[in-house]
């Protein structure tokens, strides 16, 4: 059996980011010297996500509205525009009593999953012809770390 | 070390389907003659899931109705029940920008995760009573690969 | 190739409860003496999940609260205050027909998946500062069990 796991520092420009990490994903694999095995693609953050789809921008800018609308920066609707224009602000959540300021990029983690294990065969990711890794940053400018750790032989 | 990699190909009468493959991920296993170890089980496509719930057709119906809800077709709701008859329908999503019309089905995949890694435990998947495993077809009607591969010994 | 198989057991006093495991996950990788592979966890039941987190109060009534937003025990407003503080009730959902009442925990456990892959690099469970394992239970008050599997060298 063989593994190789290699770290990646993103610190990005933008609260909120979608980074492709497909090839960083195959030279880890292509390091390891792994023909057949799985490549673990984990955020070693709890408020950013690894996810698997399409490189295509339009549906990026629909996955960051709608993460959102569904994982909202706060549950009280803000007072006007200037206040709209302010999110994500500290909102009603009671992890932000403390100071912080994140408790959407926390629920935005466990709703899109922060890991996806990639099938590698013939020395390849054995990936579909439209899906890429992502890194989705979602309480950047600061810096956040991953993994890839690619077992098999 | 021992891997043994299956696809499976969909092509589904309707746009969306579950259909249950707990049988074939079993199937590979056993072809693999692999006693111990981990089966990836995973979509090949970004419109399309891979889960392990219950073989219950009324649940069924709930989570299919529930995706509608979390991430529907559109944003916008529909003029009126000839519109609504016709849903999915382009929508707003960015995505549809160039005449797709599976946005919903790109944060489906997202929400409810392509792939699922079933543990193996003398030679069974090490499943609890009532957990099964199903693919997920959210816009079907066109052939869709999924891959299963098996790691372990 | 090593693995390790552990069984966990919860009978949790409320119908909901969030129970960091993290200890019992590197125990088990100790037990196989796993230096380099990954730790798969996962719930048996299809109304419980496990993920990875912060180890904040705060947060995790938070995201309870918001599992119940986005996954409720009813699609029905409860019709009064007294009805409210039935919640769960059977709700609306057509898998609650057979007298279940556990429709949302499903959709929990959809939502927020039932497993966590975790690398183990140097015999150690490979984590962020703030990464914790939980197990998740939705439908509590009774012996559920969790697998640990281990597979590495």
């Amino acid at each position: 059996m063989k593994s190789n796991t290699v770290y990646m520092t993103f610190n990005t420009e933008g609260r909120r980011e979608l980074i492709r990490i497909t090839e960083q994903v195959q030279d880890a694999v292509d390091e390891g010297g792994i023909s057949e095995g799985l490549a673990l693609v984990a955020a070693m953050h709890i408020t950013a996500a690894v996810w698997i789809n399409d490189d295509e921008p339009g549906l990026h800018e629909d996955t960051l509205e709608w993460l959102d609308k569904v994982a909202p920066p706060s549950w009280k609707e803000p007072a006007n525009e200037i206040a709209r224009g302010l999110l994500p602000d500290p909102g009603d959540y009671r992890h932000h009593r403390g100071g912080e300021d994140n408790g959407d990029a926390h629920l935005k983690n466990l709703l899109v999953h922060h890991q996806v294990i990639v099938p590698v065969t013939d020395g390849r990711l054995d990936l579909g012809p439209w899906q890429q890794v992502f890194y989705c940053e979602f309480d950047g400018r600061r810096p956040k770390r991953l993994i890839i750790k690619v077992l098999g032989e």
